[in-house]
């Protein structure tokens, strides 16, 4: 549902029901942050009838107009009846800083749930229960009980920790880093991060959204958000608790290698969604983010006055993606008439110790002048011969200059006020590590790729939907919640590419499947309990069609003899196949973003080197191609040893049907398509299991 | 060579060659520093009678008793003649200061060839040239001419970059980071990285050893000191230039693989040096390994007063390899009484925002106290209710009752000085990002584990050298650089299992050869200019005996009539054995560390994964063993699907004579066995390629 929270953010008027001039309690903390606010504010609390020079009424119905914004801080038993009379006040926008809701239990559960109840009757914005509060540092609003507040920025923050927001206000108040929002979640019983990702999306002062997550509530809508959002405006996310074990009963392939976490990486792959690792990242990718251009590509120069400076900041180049620019010959032979002798004038540029700042500064301008170069980071080692500040002031005029994107690492314990003033000033991050600055360059450059990949929609493609309706209806029927062989049929109606073949009931049955077939054939017991085939010895190979009846026939006696008490359903009949190179592509459903596909080279690839790759279906036709990018072992699907490539375009739009008869079939719980055997002509799925729902859909 | 470099790092006198009173230059910064020296200072300078309070003369013959330390900061010009006054003065330690030699080209390096030669003429230990000078701060000499100087503390340090060393001092200053030696290796002409790694080492004030290289001079003789001293001090290095791009000319297979970087990476593994990546990581690790104890195992105890931080360190102890502590049964009972009640007891433990200073040290204090707990990070976000200096207190309270190693993160914005104080007393690192302090107490564990680790010679196996050497000397005399199966011999010499066959010179021999084997036969064209023997079609494979010498024929034939202008040496004859796991183990010299070996799975795993590992010759046992364990899909030598583990003794057997082979015999610039088979009962090299020297030795 699309919300205005412009009411929220921006109210013109507050109330703050359970303020209190008594110091040391939140409520009074709270009042005291809000009580700045430049608008009207009202306190709420029958003991006063002012609090803190702002006027109190007894309750919010008492209150002189309905304002825009109310933020509650009284003791949770109170805060139901509170949001029933804002609501009937005509108060549209609540705070819920007070816990005792679901954080706490059952009897927090219960009222959680009342809370959501009464917002949606009322039609009310909650932020929380159990909330931090906001701040709007542009109209001076802070309905936290911080003891600092943020200073107005291009950051737009969203934690779901109110912990963490302590911390980073703290920390933004050092580094003077300043924010458009700033937003604690709560519990986000009503409005949850994707409700902020819209109105961040929209703002004009937010040039970066940037979020701590634990969870989130709705993949879907959050990855349609994202996806939308991350083609203007960066997206960074710390998503925490990745070493969450899940706990999930699965029975696949897919399942035993699906992780909740593969399910984040891929969503925030696809939507173009910055995932940091650490805290140091997530500030350090915000921070460039909002104040540098972005680049044109990945080409880093590097101008340093310290060669073990330069070499530092090239590996780092290497291992975040970014390639050392080839400077042209102009480039070179200018530098070499503008610095001293001994410098280095091929990329790393070592301008060397003793290089004046004209000299510095000419290398810096050369270098972001040259066309082949994309970005850059300046780097320095203290000298007598070089103040700090004069320093900072020739990388801000060399990029002015140039426009190009810039990070610095002057390597010194402390800069000084004013150089710090300047790169401040102009936006240019600085590190003491020539590694971190050149990482945060490298993020401009990844954003920049995101920015310009190309969109498409996932394509839907003619399908018999009937007819894979009574595949999985005649399972519920049946009672099946395991398929395998049987459900061929599915992948018919989907169009999906399958050895040819069909489920003999009998040994005579087997013999006239076989006979048609012309060709050998592999036998498959199909029993609903009987799933590992092999290892049963249900499967027999290479039979010759004229001999199918005799071999079907030993095939059920013998399994019949061994599991007297299991039901088969017969013997599947299917063509014998050449060999081909084999893959695997599953599902599983993620708890939050739904049908997470799996794809992977088959065999020992799968089991022991666990080279797959994920991505939440509905797949577009580039993220299919991009998951045949993400194996280790994509070289095998081009050929290697003189091989012919396989069917690349078969086998994408064998993932795009197999995309498609997930998404439309949310009954399906699990699937294994394994293997698919890929020959340079075509893809063919030679087995299936999956699972299904016991309730049907 | 073993010196003593007591009369460098300690000198009792000292004179400044080149001191001068003149603002601005090198020679009166250096001057400077100098002068604080507690002892005799002199100055050489014929211009004056006095420099900066102390005594000057016009040249080192003249000083009045001959120092131990000179240190030279005249032009280039003059360096080698006051080198040779030294030497006949007396004066046994020199640091050449002044730049001008290798560093800037041709003259340069014919002048610090002399400077070498006078060094070993006069038996001087020469620091330098193009040194940055070194700080003794416990003795109170600083010979650099930079602005700060070092505090004393116990972290020795070394740069090979002089720009570093000054971006260290400064930075460490404001850290108030102590250091037991301070040395800037310049051109290292005489004394280089391993002189001073000796010197470190028996130094009872140094308690970690960190070093900035771009390389390493002498790669054995670092790697046998390295082993030794790690046991007792941990060393860290940052070894800069990874990207550098190896412009060998290879031809094996291993060649193609190995690059410079794969050397330090296994050389740094195998003598338990810890890298790191980044100047940050440098002092993280230096700092934590000179001021906490060693934790006796990895698993960490995570204490918080905020959700999300312990969440983010819970990830952090993932992806730095250690495991989250399973707290015992009496733990989380007291915890459950100490505790507020919405605390949650189960690591990582969360005592939550509104905990009294007495909860969380309490809390603390059952962690560490827990036996499963090995160390820990105490994490907390900004609250009313603490203040930093108290629960800074609490912490290093906590520790000190039990004894185990710790870092935290408060995720403050700035802790306050007093709060920093009583960290720094305790020597415990404290880092804004929760996940820094964990990677940091990693670290700890690291190196508890490089410290006990078994550490045994390599073996000497009985080897028949001297068939080995005719193998080798035969080729030589042949003109002969790249062999094949033709040498095969030489794998007999050391013991290394091969498949059985021989070479045939012609058809008929070949008949008689595959006739004395018995079984059926492969059949492999020899020739020094045929190495790609299966593409040239030079290969028939399961000839029965009885028909080789026509299969024999016939491939002489086709190859003779298709490449009419090679050498052919015959044929090679060999059993056809069953197909097994397929296995490769390489060498190449490394120009730092000698014999290289690579192994790794045979094929795909080899070609397209670039599965491998490295591994610097001679092996000892354990190194071998753990030549298996560092490849990603090295379940497959221990059986999937049912299958039974490969003879792994026979494997390890195989690479340690392989180890001893190349070892032995340096000639072998490079070597592939590639595939080596592997079945359960034992291991079979089946194809040789190797690259020899043409000088012989």
């Amino acid at each position: 549902m699309r919300r205005s929270l412009d009411g929220l953010l921006f109210p013109r008027s507050v109330a703050v029901v359970g303020a209190t001039p008594l110091p040391g309690k939140i409520g009074n903390a709270v009042m005291a942050n809000v009580a700045r606010f430049p608008g009207p504010v009202f306190a709420v609390n029958p003991k006063y009838s002012e609090v803190l020079g702002r006027p109190s009424f007894p309750s919010v119905r008492d209150l002189p107009q309905p304002v825009d914004l109310a933020v509650v801080v009284i003791p949770a038993e109170g805060v139901l009846q509170v949001l029933r009379e804002c609501g009937e006040k005509g108060i549209k926008n609540v705070v819920v800083i007070s816990a005792g809701f679901k954080e706490i239990g059952k009897e927090g559960v219960q009222r959680e749930r009342e809370l959501v109840r009464l917002a949606h009757e009322y039609g009310l914005n909650v932020l929380g229960p159990n909330a931090f509060g906001f701040i709007s540092p542009r109209v001076g609003l802070n309905t936290t009980f911080a003891p600092r507040t943020a200073l107005p920025g291009h950051i737009a923050f969203l934690s779901q920790s109110g912990a963490f927001c302590t911390s980073v206000l703290d920390w933004a108040w050092k580094e003077k880093i300043g924010f458009s929002h700033f937003v604690s979640l709560g519990n986000k019983a009503v409005l949850d991060e994707c409700d902020f990702l819209e109105a961040f999306a929209e703002d004009p002062e937010t040039r970066v959204i940037v979020a701590y997550l634990e969870g989130i509530r709705d993949g879907p809508r959050f990855m349609a958000l994202a996806r939308a959002i991350s083609r203007t405006k960066p997206i960074v996310i710390l998503k925490a608790g990745r070493a969450e074990a899940g706990a999930r009963a699965v029975s696949s392939h897919t399942g035993t290698l699906a992780g909740s976490d593969h399910a984040y990486e891929a969503a925030f792959r696809q939507c173009g969604v910055i995932r940091a690792r650490t805290v140091e990242e997530l500030f350090d990718f915000a921070y460039i983010l909002s104040r540098q251009p972005l680049p044109k590509g990945k080409r880093i120069g590097i101008v340093t006055n310290a060669g073990g400076a330069g070499v530092m900041a090239a590996d780092a180049a290497e291992w975040e993606g970014l390639s050392v620019a080839r400077l042209r010959e102009e480039t070179l032979q200018a530098l070499a008439q503008k610095v001293p002798e001994e410098a280095a004038i091929y990329n790393p540029v070592d301008v060397v110790g003793h290089a004046t700042l004209e000299q510095y500064q000419a290398a810096l301008e050369l270098v972001l002048a040259d066309p082949g170069v994309d970005l850059a980071v300046a780097l320095s080692a203290p000298h007598p011969i070089l103040r700090f500040a004069d320093l900072a002031r020739a990388v801000r005029q060399a990029q002015e200059r140039t426009g190009k994107p810039l990070a610095v690492s002057f390597m010194a314990g402390e800069l000084g006020e004013e150089a710090e003033e300047v790169l401040r000033g102009a936006g240019i991050p600085s590190f003491f590590d020539p590694a971190r600055a050149v990482r945060a360059v490298a993020v401009l450059a990844r954003y920049a790729e995101i920015r310009h990949r190309p969109q498409e929609a996932p394509p839907t493609l003619p399908v018999e939907r009937e007819r894979a309706r009574r595949v999985l209806e005649e399972a519920r029927r049946r009672g099946r919640v395991r398929l395998g062989l049987e459900a061929m049929d599915l992948l018919a109606a989907y169009g999906i590419p399958r050895a040819r073949g069909a489920l003999a009931k009998t040994a005579e049955e087997a013999g006239r499947i076989a006979r048609d077939l012309g060709t050998p054939v592999a036998l498959k017991i199909v029993s609903p309990e009987l799933t590992h085939k092999t290892e049963v010895g249900g499967v027999r190979l290479n039979v010759p069609p004229e001999e199918a009846d005799r071999v079907a026939w030993e095939l059920l006696r013998s399994l019949r003899s061994r599991f007297p008490e299991v039901p088969l359903d017969g013997v599947y009949v299917q063509e014998m196949l050449p060999p081909g190179r084999e893959v695997i592509l599953g599902m599983v459903r993620d708890p939050t973003f739904g049908p997470l596909l799996m794809f992977g080279l088959g065999g020992i690839y799968v089991e022991v080197l666990r080279d797959v790759a994920f991505a939440v279906a509905p797949l577009s036709r580039a993220e299919a191609e991009e998951l045949l990018e993400l194996v280790r072992g994509k070289r095998l699907l081009t050929g290697v040893r003189g091989q012919p490539p396989v069917a690349r375009a078969a086998l994408v739009e064998l993932i795009l049907r197999v995309s498609q008869l997930v998404t439309e079939n949310p009954q399906i719980l699990e699937l294994d398509l394994n293997p698919i055997l890929c020959y340079p002509d075509r893809v063919v799925a030679v087995d299936l299991r999956l699972t299904v729902s016991e309730e049907g859909v």
